[in-house]
């Protein structure tokens, strides 16, 4: 951590947020980029070990391996992020906290991922990538937010090929995404062995379809995908159902000061 | 209708059960094969038209023609089922029923359903094919086994290229499987021409993990999957919901005479 205060690592329209984590903070950019439920959600469902070397794709604000470092076990995180005013932002975050030694932010596309790091060399890949805007979708206005949502510098081919790349024997990838993509994803992740061995989908309420869900694949696993207890963000009266509050809680963030994306 | 009283029909072992739907009866054998909740629900979920040419593979009692010739508009329907003593048993709840103008079992197996019906002459094509109960993945070799005797006599490959061949553009195709297989069902079906555009995960519980899915695919069709409120079989103290009473309703089958495959 650099010796000055917080304030110096921001630039205009920038704020600040504690998580509650071990005094960890996000720079966010209101008018930019800030995250959402799904970040949490997948930092909730991301397993790691102490020795592991974790690469992420598209880090955005930072906030999953910032989040990660503060719970979970691994050696190093290496996180790509292509938009050079938003991998600038999330490596000040990773200044700000003092975590350079584990948390390295890239600002590369995903895609020159091998020129960064030895293909077979990972444990753990993941991503909370760009979706389209469609049924139960986001739409946002503004470049940075566009460019984060959308497919514009990489495709979903892109990141399982690449990840499967990467990985080695038995190393996982973990995603959170959109239902109305689940062929294509599954059928990319079996293309590129990367078997799919756990899917949780998302539901915003009991008894209505699902907006997201949660992927665990195997690179190199056998056939044998496991449908997880399906996770429900609301109430019938619009609060957060307890199990949000325990992921919430869990990953020690105030649950009120979330922009969601849900 | 043949002239002659219902009994005349059945062989040793077996029972003539009342559907309560228009009259509609069907002959099942309790120490062999009876339809389970999973029949009742494909069938509530096919749509059929005035003209459509049907055909169903592995059809067992019969159960879903005759439910369907009692509440659905179609031209005709053949089923396969390639098992002679279930196909003999179809047959005659067809003529005990005196519907053998619109069904016609056929005792073959479903592979062989070129030689019987035009290859791109089928409006929909449905099936609720033989898998493994439990709502767990595949635990060892000895169950992947079993999985393989019960896919004997065709494979889901089978069931998905043979189902592609017969339907015309934009065709339909049912099915109602486990979810532990959506990898392999969704891939194939993409592989083969019918992309998946409709899926209702099927939940025993409010926050349980799925164990059966229904899938609606389209020969040709775009990529645009979606996912559709889940059901929800039973209440927290192991009643049927709402929405079971009215499917069976609809089906107009007497809830309590079933014999379950949940």
């Amino acid at each position: 951590m650099l010796d000055r205060g917080s304030e110096a690592y921001l630039k205009p329209h920038e704020r600040i947020d504690d998580l509650q984590l071990k005094g960890l903070k996000i720079i966010q950019n209101p008018e930019g980029f800030c995250f959402g439920i799904d970040a949490v959600l997948l930092s909730n469902f991301i397993k790691t070990k102490k020795n592991d070397f974790v690469v992420e794709f598209g880090t955005g604000t930072g906030i999953i391996p910032i989040l990660l470092s503060g719970k979970a076990n691994f050696n190093q995180l290496v996180a790509f992020e292509v938009q050079e005013p938003v991998a600038d932002m999330a490596t000040r975050s990773v200044q700000m906290n003092g975590l350079e030694d584990r948390l390295t932010i890239i600002n590369d596309n995903l895609i020159n991922a091998s020129q960064h790091v030895p293909n077979g060399s990972v444990n753990v890949v993941f991503s909370n990538p760009p979706y389209m805007s469609g049924e139960g979708g986001l739409k946002n206005e503004g470049e940075l937010k566009t460019i984060s949502r959308h497919e514009i510098y990489c495709t979903l081919e892109d990141i399982v090929k690449t990840a499967s790349k990467l990985l080695q024997f038995r190393g996982r990838f973990y995603m959170i995404h959109r239902p109305n993509r689940m062929v294509d994803i599954l059928t990319l992740c079996r293309t590129y062995k990367l078997e799919p061995k756990e899917i949780r989908m998302i539901q915003p309420y009991v008894g209505k379809r699902p907006n997201l869900f949660l992927i665990m694949c195997s690179k190199g696993g056998q056939p044998d995908l496991k449908f997880l207890d399906p996770l429900v963000v609301y109430n019938q009266d619009g609060s957060y159902t307890d199990e949000i509050y325990e992921i919430y809680q869990s990953e020690n963030i105030d649950v009120f000061k979330r922009e969601e994306a849900l």
